[in-house]
C-alpha cells in the first residue's frame, strides 16, 4: 500500500522534504502531497533584499525550483492552498483553497510541519495601511517592488535594523530613496554586541542612511487617502512614502498550537534529534517554525534561516524515506553585508553567556584581510569571548570589509568542536600574502583572548 | 646573574622568539643575541613574488621589523655574521663576520636554532651562472630584481610548479616577461592531487605561461659571457634570459647535523611539544628548520611556511622567558593566488593517504562562492577525501575564485577536531546570499563524501 506525506509549506524546509523524501522512495511507495498557500515553491527569501535593490534582476532567478519542476518529480504541490487544521488523532489536515474557497481533508501517514515565521507586526494604529511593507515572501517582495515602483515621494522608512532592516535600507538607496532606519537598541544589528554594532552604525550613516536608535514606533500615520505618510517614533515624525517592517518573525505554530503539539520557549515547535516532533511518530518538523538546540549555551533557540531550513529539510526527508540523518543544532552564526561591510557573528553575545550562566572574558583586536603590504588590505575588527578559567570559546563577532565576514566560519567550526582559545592560537589556517596576514585576524583575537583568560583567572 | 639566549636567524622564528622572551624577561635578566648572515630581519619571504611583480612597491613593505627597531628593544642584532659551528659541549657558537673575516665564540645558557631553509640548488651544469636566481631571502628578490631590470631580453623560465613556481611565474607576466614553466610532474603544484592541479594548469595557461611537465632539468645552458641562455629538459632547450628556481627548499640543517642534534627523516630538525631539541634542555628550534608533526597522518613532515615560523617563534620565546606554551602539529594548510584563481588545501592528498597507510573515498562537486543568483558568483570546485568506514574527513582540496581560498580553513579546523564527513554536513557556517549558496560548497563537498562513504562501506 501507498503511503501518503502531507506537507504543509512549499519553501525550504518543506521542499527538501519532499525532495529527499522521493530520492529514497518512489511514487508507487509514497505519494508526497504539499500545501503551500503562496504562489511559489523553494525561492530564496534571503535574496530579497537583493532583487529589491537591483543586483538581482528578476524575481525568477530567486527560485531554486518551480512547483512544475517539483511536479515532474512526482510531488504534488497544492498552491494557494492553505492548511487551516491539523486533526492529530485522525491523523489528518484540512485544507482551505484561497481561490475557490472549497475546503478539504487530506489524511496522511506522515506530516510534516513546516509552516516557517511570519514577521512581527506590532498591533499599531495605520499598521495596515497602504505603502507598510513586509519582505518575508517573495509575494512580499512583488508587492513592496510595486509600491516602490509606483510611489512618486522618495522617502523610505525602515523600522527594524536586524538583517534584514539593514538590508532592506541599502536596498532602498539603491533605488534612490531616503532611507530612515528607526530601531528600539541603541546600536543596529542587535545580533551584535553594542560595541561592535556601531560600527555597522557608521556604515549605514556612510552610506546616507538616518539612523534613529533606542527609538519605539508607536503608530503609522497615514493621509486623507488611507496610505502611509510617515512612522512616529519617540514623539518624533519621521515622514514616509513607504514603510518596511523588519522588527523580526516569530515561529508560524499557530496551527500546531491548536493541535496539541509541543511548542517551546520562543513559541516553536520542539523536535527530537531526527526532527520529530516530540511525543509524535508520525509528525516531523523543521525550519522557521521550530526550535533548536544552541551548542555553545546549552539552550533552545528560535533561529529563522535558510541554510537551517534546507538541512532540516533533508534530514527530515531522509528519515522519512527510511535513511537516517539528525540535526545537532547551531552555534548560532550569521554573516550579512551593508554596502561594503561585512558583518558577521557566531555563537554568544555577552549577553547570551549571561544569560547562560557563564563567566566570560572578552578581547578584540584590529588587524588585515591581508598581509599589511597587499594591495587591498582592508581593515577587520574581531571580537572574541571565552569562559573564564576553562578559555572555552563562547562567541565571535567580526566587522570588516572584503575577506571579513567568512572567517566566522572558523569560530563556528571551534565553536562546534567545542575548543578553548589556546587551542584556536594553534589552529592551521591558510596563510598567504593576498589571503591574510602571517596571523591571520582570528588568531591575533585568540592570542589576546587567551591573555584575557589568563590574567582573570 | 644575567642568563644569555643566543638566537641563530633573525627571520620569523628567530626574532619571534627574541621579541617574545623579552616580553617576559627584561634586559637586565636575558641577554639576547641573534646572529643573521643576510642584511635583513623579520621579513616576509611569502612577499617577495609579490614584490617582484610589483603589487608591492618598495623591499621595506616587507619588512616588518627592522634591526634597528630590535635594537630598541635590547636585542643585540648581528647582521652579516654567519654562526659556522655550534658547540653543544661548550655551551657557544662559532660566529664568522661576513664583512671582515673575523670568528668568535659566543657562550650561551639557552640557544635557539632558526637556520630556517635553503633552496634545492640541483647540482647542474650551468646552475651557478649569472641569471639564475633563487627567492629565499630578501636578499635574493633584490638579486632577481636587478637581473630583470637589466637584462634585455624578455625571455624567463620557472623551474619548478609549486607555490613559488607559480606566483614567480605570475610576477615574471606582470614584469612582462614570456614565460615557460618546467616542473617534474604530470601537473603543476603537486602539492594538489593531480586532477586539482590540471585546474591550475589551465589558469597558467589563460595567464599565456606555457607549462611543460613531465620534464626534468639537466642543464643550464650559459652564453660566452658566461650568463644563462637556456634550460635543457627532456631533451628540448627553453631559452632564457633569466631562472628562477622554484624547486623547493630543505631544511638547513647542516650545522645541527655536524653538532649532533637529532634529525628526522625529512632532514630537519626532532623537538617536543615544547620545541626543545629532543635530548637538549638548553636548545630550542622551530620554522623551517625543524619537522612537525602532522595531525592527520600521525607522521612528521618538513613544512616551510612563515605562518608556523611565526607561531614557532612565540612558543619558544614565551617557554624561554617562563611562559608555557606549545605546538601540536600542523594539518597541512596552504593557500595560494594564480593571477585571479584561489588554489587551498589541507590535510592529507590521496598519495599521503595511502603512504599512511589509510582507506579513503573521495567526492568532488563544483558550486559557487555566492548565491547562484547574486552578482559575481564565481564557480568552485571542491574535493574531500575522508577515511573509508569511519567517515572521518582527510583533507580538503579547492580550486576557484574569489571567495574560494580561506574556505579551506572550515577543513583545516575540522581536522584538527578530528571531525567525520557526518558530522560536517551539520555544521552552521555562515550564510547570506552574498557570501554563499544557502548549502557552503565545503558542505556540498562533505553530503557527497558522505555518501560515498556509505557506498563503500
Amino acid at each position: 500500500m501507498t503511503d501518503r506525506l502531507v506537507i504543509v509549506g512549499g519553501d525550504a524546509t518543506g521542499m527538501s522534504a519532499a525532495a529527499q523524501a522521493r530520492r529514497y522512495r518512489d511514487a508507487d511507495d509514497l505519494e508526497i502531497v504539499v500545501f503551500e498557500r503562496g504562489h511559489h515553491t523553494s525561492y530564496s527569501a534571503c535574496g530579497i533584499p537583493y532583487w529589491v535593490g537591483g543586483q538581482v534582476e528578476h524575481r525568477d532567478d530567486l527560485i531554486a525550483r518551480t512547483p512544475e519542476e517539483h511536479r515532474a518529480r512526482g510531488i504534488d504541490v497544492r498552491l494557494r492552498t492553505e492548511v487551516v487544521e491539523f486533526d492529530i488523532a485522525g491523523r489528518r489536515v484540512r485544507g482551505h483553497d484561497l481561490a475557490t474557497g472549497a475546503e478539504t481533508w487530506t489524511g496522511y501517514d506522515a506530516l510534516v510541519v513546516a509552516t516557517g515565521a511570519r514577521p512581527i507586526r506590532p498591533e499599531l494604529p495605520g499598521i495596515d495601511a497602504p505603502g507598510v511593507h513586509g519582505v518575508q515572501t517573495l509575494d512580499d517582495g512583488e508587492a513592496l517592488i510595486a509600491t516602490l515602483s509606483a510611489t512618486t515621494g522618495r522617502r523610505a522608512v525602515v523600522v527594524g535594523a536586524g538583517y534584514i532592516g539593514v538590508e532592506m535600507a541599502e536596498a532602498l538607496i539603491r533605488r534612490g530613496f531616503e532611507v530612515t532606519v528607526v530601531h528600539r537598541g541603541a546600536e543596529p544589528m542587535s545580533t551584535l554586541d553594542p560595541d561592535m554594532g556601531s560600527l555597522v552604525r557608521g556604515a549605514l550613516r556612510g552610506l546616507g542612511v538616518t539612523v534613529v536608535g533606542d527609538s519605539e514606533v508607536g503608530e503609522i500615520r497615514t493621509g486623507p487617502d488611507g496610505r502611509v505618510r510617515g512612522v512616529v517614533a519617540g514623539g518624533t515624525v519621521y515622514p514616509a512614502d513607504v514603510v518596511v517592517l523588519g522588527i523580526g518573525v516569530v515561529p508560524e505554530t499557530g496551527l500546531a498550537a491548536a493541535a496539541g503539539l509541543p511548542l517551546g520557549g520562543h513559541g516553536g515547535l520542539l523536535t527530537d534529534s531526527a526532527l520529530r516532533v516530540r511525543g509524535h511518530d508520525d509528525i516531523w518538523s523543521g525550519g522557521d517554525c521550530v526550535e533548536v538546540l544552541d551548542l555553545v549555551s546549552g539552550m533552545r533557540r528560535h533561529i529563522p534561516l535558510g541554510t537551517h531550513a534546507n538541512k532540516h529539510g533533508q534530514i527530515i526527508g531522509a528519515n522519512i524515506g527510511g535513511g537516517y540523518a539528525t540535526f545537532p543544532g547551531v552555534v548560532g552564526t550569521a554573516v550579512s553585508k551593508v554596502c561594503d561591510l561585512e558583518v558577521a557573528r557566531t555563537g554568544l553575545r555577552e549577553k547570551d553567556a549571561r544569560a547562560a550562566g557563564l563567566q566570560y572574558v572578552t578581547a578584540t583586536i584590529e588587524s588585515t584581510s591581508r598581509a599589511g603590504y597587499y594591495p587591498e588590505a582592508a581593515p577587520m575588527t574581531v571580537k572574541m569571548i571565552a569562559e573564564r578559567g576553562t578559555g572555552r570559546l563562547l562567541g565571535v563577532q567580526i566587522v570588516g570589509r572584503e575577506g571579513a565576514g567568512k572567517r566566522v566560519d572558523i569560530a563556528a567550526v571551534a565553536l562546534t568542536a567545542r575548543m578553548t582559545v589556546t587551542q584556536m592560537i594553534a589552529l592551521d589556517l591558510g596563510y598567504a600574502p593576498p589571503f591574510s596576514p602571517v596571523w591571520d585576524p582570528v588568531l591575533v583575537a585568540a592570542r589576546k583572548t587567551v591573555r584575557a583568560v589568563e590574567e582573570r583567572g
